[in-house]
């Protein structure tokens, strides 16, 4: 059930402030269960996941003090991605509001993206002569490298329709390509055949509302091709994740908050603005990502408040179990300052699980703390997966939170008479 | 909602292997809530469910390296029958994939159905010479009377259509019939009124479409009655649990699991048959269904295997807490056959409790436990319904399974980017 529709229908206009600290992958899993590899270096019984070994003082202080509880960001079994984990925290159904990675890539490096708009990512890749794929990242060649190369395509690159692309570099070997025209739509395979030793796949459209769009993009993928000829490594696109933009209605019209994001990596910003809320100036380490919230917070021009950490999530990815601890020990010695704020309504949590046992994504849920005056406080006195278990809040989708944190925020009118 | 759309999206080709241990029945209640019963003969403290009472430390083992929890197979205060609590358990809503009993009877006795069958549970009964019903087994006739009765009636019975009919002896007094020609629905009111002194009920079709099948039934069981008029005991037919025969997608379409049944009873392979599991030789008892699942799993021509226990439900339903005890530590014994082949994921639950104080199914949760690598290892030290409270998995619906087990094992991709 999505009970997002009802919060929209019972907000009031006014209420407290809002505080989402999202610890990006911050679930974990106990690194004993690796005992193969471990069971000389590590005794068995030492560690517990990445939370639970961490020494975090802070954020069990503010367990202490809170409603605590674990989320299943999207649903069992489910790995959520970037776009869909975060949706959920924002109270956006995450299977009804599906997003291409193309779109999100889009939003991530600022770009303003109209209605209608196809997106695809794209990799620059290595072929051989027969067009097979040898790399599909071209040896990471550098930004410097790939701003050249977009530029380069871009001038030269004629497409045969009323309309426009933009070629834009993220970074290092990933760029974004946005088609913009009329009567274009992007349900289109990806070209990327996500392994060597195979030929780039044509774009094929998924509906007949695509094929125009399918058949741009091969034009500009044969011109493009073409243009890198004489390159070494950056020889050949790879495109992936294409999507049509469909704006969502924002988290002000929906829910009345006036939001601003604080995050270091693009990806968060981009969602953050395809949901309408502004975007703080980049933050360059975690402490400058603080500063600016208490900057914001101290100015009081907004309700809700996204600080994103992007370090635990990072390390998880990289199967690093001690970077990811010291990751989660750094968040916390910056949790006081961000306690000390005193929202009405403080959340600490994560977009999903990244547990360096895996190195990468999973399912597990995500502990979850609310500290709020109307909080139900539990015995929970610890931040972490075991402990939140025993919490007020048991175990919830994550698209729960939005309503939970706008009710403690009083922003929630009785539903009902 | 239902996840499972999901998860279809979302399945990888290949992956890890599944073993679900189905204790069927095997949730329960304290004993000692029959107090006025109980009071001279067990002390009150003495009895907890039967999953408490019983000596089962394999279980407990496997507990101790578990995510645990307990599933609520279909839904609040639903006490699932067969169908819809192991339906629930594969992965399908039990909700909106309903199945007639006669459907289950059909699959469970190895009956090729075909698609747009009618089928309907049979039992032979007695009537008086007024035609009410005096026994609604006929004093559970042997299955050779019974086989003896469903040729006679086969022979002689003339049906106006063009079609076809079977009837097949179960067990005792027990049979299916199956209705098959074009233009027939089995939208049919049982005529069986589940209570001597009554007469039984003349065919009734639920809808338009399903007036020609219940005219033909209303011909089939005046001519069975007919031919019945000499037998002592068995001289009516009463028909129940009325469906049409749609074949479900099955496991491996939807979830690329090649399945493999290892049960006693026929229903539990009438369902795996349903889904296109493939059905192992009969095994004459539990220490057989081991052995077989060891022999399948080492040849390795299946991804998921469905070990079904039937004892625990059958002690259940006699009201017999101890023989339901003793069943568990039958159990119990075999376990670590069953854990040491290792599979990526094991689970262990049942499709519904079968409290030996209710001699019943029962709506309450039932408990469970996924083992695995990637399983999140909780503080649960025991396999039983209070223990699994504390569980990682908390308590959740028995649709959530199938993506559970579907994850552990490596066989979900990211959902979204």
């Amino acid at each position: 059930m999505d009970f997002s529709k009802i919060w929209e229908e019972i907000v009031r206009p006014d209420g407290g402030t809002i505080i989402y600290v999202i610890m990006d992958g911050v679930g974990g899993l106990p690194l004993r269960q690796r005992e193969t590899e471990l069971e000389e270096a590590i005794p068995v019984h030492e560690k517990g996941t990445e939370l639970e070994e961490a020494r975090s003082p802070n954020l069990d202080e503010l367990a202490k003090e809170s409603s605590c509880g674990l989320l299943e960001t999207v649903g069992p079994g489910l790995t959520p991605g970037s776009g869909p984990g975060h949706l959920a925290l924002f109270g956006y159904n995450p299977v009804s509001c599906r997003l291409g990675r193309g779109i999100l890539s889009a939003l991530g490096i600022n770009f303003d993206l109209k209605r209608g708009d196809v997106a695809a990512r794209i990799n620059f890749a290595t072929v051989d002569r027969q067009s097979v794929l040898m790399d599909r990242r071209a040896g990471r060649i550098d930004s410097e490298t790939n701003r050249h190369l977009c530029s380069k395509i871009m001038k030269s690159v004629k497409l045969d329709m009323e309309g426009e692309f933009f070629l834009e570099t993220v970074s290092e070997h990933r760029a974004v390509f946005i088609l913009r025209g009329s009567g274009i739509e992007g349900h289109i395979k990806d070209t990327d055949p996500q392994r060597t030793g195979l030929k780039p796949i044509p774009a094929e459209a998924l509906d007949k509302e695509s094929e125009k769009a399918a058949n741009i993009v091969n034009s500009f993928i044969q011109q493009a091709k073409n243009l890198l000829a004489g390159e070494e490594k950056a020889n050949m696109i790879l495109m992936r994740g294409f999507d049509t933009y469909e704006p969502l209605p924002t988290l002000e019209s929906r829910f009345g908050l006036k939001g601003i994001c604080i995050a270091q990596y693009p990806m968060y910003r981009g969602i953050s603005r395809l949901l309408g809320l502004d975007i703080a100036p980049v933050p360059d380490s975690p402490e400058r990502s603080v500063e600016s919230l208490e900057d914001f917070y101290k100015k009081g021009t907004h309700d809700f408040y996204f600080l994103h950490f992007k370090k635990t999530d990072s390390a998880g990815e990289d199967g690093d179990y001690n970077k990811k601890v010291d990751a989660i020990e750094q968040i916390d010695a910056l949790m006081p300052r961000v306690a000390s704020l005193n929202p009405d309504v403080l959340v600490v949590t994560a977009d999903h699980s990244t547990p360096a046992l895996m190195g990468i994504h999973s399912w597990h849920p995500v502990p979850l703390m609310i500290r709020s005056r109307y909080a139900r406080v539990d015995s929970v006195n610890a931040f972490h997966e075991e402990a939140c278990l025993k919490g007020s809040l048991g175990i919830r989708p994550g698209l729960h939170l939005m309503g939970l944190a706008l009710a403690h925020a009083g922003r929630l009118n009785k539903f009902g008479a």
